[in-house]
């Protein structure tokens, strides 16, 4: 397949997974399979102890050019039904908002609010710059319509949006004793690890849910994310995984036959016929990725999708029994497969395209999929033919400024009191720190997990290993405070 | 006086006073009073084994706009003449250039080709950003012509520089294992230690010396500098201290009489006509405090003044004492006294306009000096009118990103390997770290020492208290050198 194709196979990885909720069950139009709460934090359900404030942010703070001084509306969400209040130096979390609406993120984080109720803390969710309704420039038109206004939008900025809001709103509410504890999860997670090693004055700790942050440069092979999905299915099921490695071929020799397009069409239900089988075989990489990276209880999409894949009637193609994993939830008669078309107005986009340079890719048989390896050429021709001319990615940026090599001597060194959460089911989690580094700077992940289920709003459901997960995850956050409190001068 | 003679004088102490080598005595065209090693860094005499080099440095590493990816020609030092090389894993100590030519800096801080004798270090140096020959836009006219271009001079962006120069620097000489360890004085040593907060995966310690870093904000008294000019010359004579802090309202007197700026240009020996009083007074201030800064062995500059202060015939008045004290040592016949004019040429005024705003300031009768209270609004002021409209210092902006408040607790939780060292006599000691703050964190001040003492050529004629502070650092590099090399992996 065409360098084009596969950098939209790529692309479609980076725009649609490294958030806690994807947005991509609706899109591919299989409802069925969100579960409840992805459904409540999709439509953004939050009770009026959520109120919205906007803070006049510094639009470019490392420079002082006379566009450096513009200034914009920061969204920011203030749940203070738990709050202790400043004269107890109660505690502050902080969400660190991620590519998305904060409001999506504070519907889904629905754990802070039980640290919240436990340690009386003051809840705050920032919205990162250039998303939902903190976009600079006044209107999103503007600030995207090119790269002049679109460039202020970066990960160092948003750090420095944040520590100069959470300064400013300590002062005003008096809280300047009150210690702060930056939360985030998948992309927000690497903001609140970095925003603690980065700002250790203004947050005394971090919890980073399935952060990859080691995911850049040549610290984590290339085909990590591809070779957890793999194992996922592969652990599943032996068969399962073999016929999906199988079919891959079967659907390229299928398309070269007379008519093969019509035939992928019917054979796998589509709404509209086939423009192409690399179509075909984006929707099914996407499905099976979003599948294992969203596997958490109480769904198991990846159970789904092979007992069907295994339980087709004997004799059934390997295509058909493909066919009938992709249909295994409760889906609509047909599925609806658009191309991928990536748009300058994707904000998540533009940043993989400047800073945010995962490297996926793999090998021939190095995973159940088809080679595609990572190429940075190609890469930037895509990006600069979304984005323009003067868009280069930079790909060590990203190591230069927060490290990633040799993480382990480094934060061990330096780094206190970060959590690293992660569920091994996760794709996302091989560029995870999943090795305690220091007495404070610690792993704590589960076998059974997969992204972001941590941050969840806690169910009477939830597994014991689940509920172990969050209990060890209190029992730190409540160490950190102590020690805090502690070291502060009673005055 | 009026505020903005006030002004004038704060800015005069700002551009002068920062850094380790003054080039105020020649300005003021009293030579006879610069030490020899002053001399030799000012005139920047490099042996054959500093070799030039220039690197294509990012002009703007925080944004993505077209501009951004412009580059410049980075200038930095190389010598390698003891380096142990990378496969033995030798260090490389790192000069964070300050502002100033990176030659002039090289040829001061001479205790670096110690350590590189001692530990077989690679010496590198590295120029900041629009100073010397590190100039962007490739003229100086072009780069200080306006805001637009002047706007990527930052401290932030000057720190992203060294990374970025590091980490490709050692990538080039295959030395990645190579421990790095920053080092500075004045301004550049406030780097170093911002270096190491920001970046310890680029540098595992920094030797800060002279470095002010708690100077902004409130967390310093505003006039703590001045009081130590002030005690500076009082613990060196209580005369002399009275003599000098009545000197100022007699100056008003004579002034205020008929034919009173004659008299004091004939009691003072200008070699031009005095303009004004307020002229007059800034010149002997800035005489009294880089007597102070600069008081190092084997120079004595506040004796000298309080010598001929104390020591003039009786009967000779208030301002003869005072002329005679500024006639101390070996000058020319006349004092050519300046108007200080600021320039939008100037790269430390730029800086102390937009971020580097150290709130100089004194009440009455808190000093030996005159009431000259920091006003920010004056500042603001002054600085858009030498900059224009755009340029609004912030004043928090240096606390909000480095931290400061706090300090012991910030910095004891997260930091190690920082060494700040001072000599009590430096009006900027002030503003320094000088207790300990953890095992690996530590304050290394001599009392009889002044501004970036340690840093100079070592010398043997060095007092035994100054041999004691350089044994006691090199002990403390040595011993972060030998946990670098325990924890490495040998391979």
């Amino acid at each position: 397949m065409g360098q084009h194709l596969i950098f939209q196979l790529l692309l479609f990885l980076l725009l649609l997974m490294t958030v806690c909720v994807s947005a991509m069950y609706p899109r591919t139009s299989r409802l069925g399979m969100v579960s409840k709460s992805m459904k409540s934090a999709l439509n953004a359900e939050l009770s009026s102890d959520f109120v919205t404030y906007y803070y006049n942010q510094t639009l470019d703070h490392f420079n002082y050019r006379p566009e450096s001084y513009t200034s914009f509306q920061q969204r920011y969400l203030i749940n203070s039904a738990y709050w202790g209040g400043a004269n107890s130096s109660s505690p502050i979390f902080v969400y660190t908002g991620d590519e998305g609406r904060i409001t999506g993120a504070a519907a889904f984080a629905g754990f802070m609010v039980d640290l919240a109720s436990q340690f009386k803390g003051l809840l705050l969710y920032i919205e990162h710059r250039y998303y939902g309704d903190s976009v600079p420039f006044r209107s999103i038109d503007i600030a995207f319509n090119n790269t002049s206004t679109l460039g202020y939008f970066s990960s160092t900025q948003a750090l420095a949006d944040y520590a100069e809001l959470i300064t400013n709103l300590k002062k005003n509410l008096s809280a300047e004793n009150c210690p702060v504890i930056a939360i985030g999860g998948s992309y927000g997670g690497m903001l609140a690890s970095w925003f603690r090693l980065k700002y250790p004055h203004v947050v005394i700790g971090a919890l980073a849910s399935s952060a990859p942050i080691l995911y850049f440069d040549d610290i984590t092979p290339h085909n990590g994310y591809d070779s957890i999905v793999t194992k996922d299915f592969r652990e599943t099921s032996e068969t399962c995984y073999t016929t999906i490695k199988q079919s891959w071929s079967e659907i390229d020799e299928v398309a070269a036959q007379p008519n093969g397009l019509a035939n992928l069409s019917q054979i796998f239900r589509t709404c509209e016929p086939l423009n192409s089988s690399q179509q075909l075989k984006l929707y099914l990489e996407s499905t099976y990725d979003a599948s294992a990276q969203y596997d958490n209880p109480p769904a198991h999409y990846v159970s789904d999708i092979c007992n069907a894949i295994d339980g087709a009637p004997e004799g059934t193609s390997i295509l058909g029994r493909v066919a009938e994993g992709v249909n295994a939830s409760a889906g609509p008669p047909c599925h609806r497969i658009y191309d991928f078309q990536p748009s300058n107005m994707n904000g998540w986009l533009w940043q993989t395209c400047t800073e945010i340079v995962i490297p996926y890719g793999r090998g021939e048989n190095d995973t159940m999929f088809q080679a595609s390896p990572f190429d940075l050429n190609d890469y930037t021709k895509t990006c600069q033919g979304i984005f323009g001319a003067s868009v280069t990615p930079r790909p060590h940026w990203i190591t230069t400024e927060f490290g990633g090599q040799d993480i382990k001597s480094v934060l061990g060194n330096f780094a206190s009191n970060i959590i690293f959460s992660n569920g091994l089911r996760d794709p996302y989690s091989i560029g995870g720190v999943l090795q305690d580094i220091s007495e404070s700077v610690v792993a704590v992940y589960t076998l059974k997990g997969a992204h972001c289920l941590d941050l969840r709003t806690p169910m009477p459901s939830d597994p014991d290993w689940l509920v172990a997960q969050r209990d060890k995850e209190i029992k730190i956050v409540a160490s950190w405070l102590a020690e805090y409190n502690a070291k502060r001068p009673t005055s």
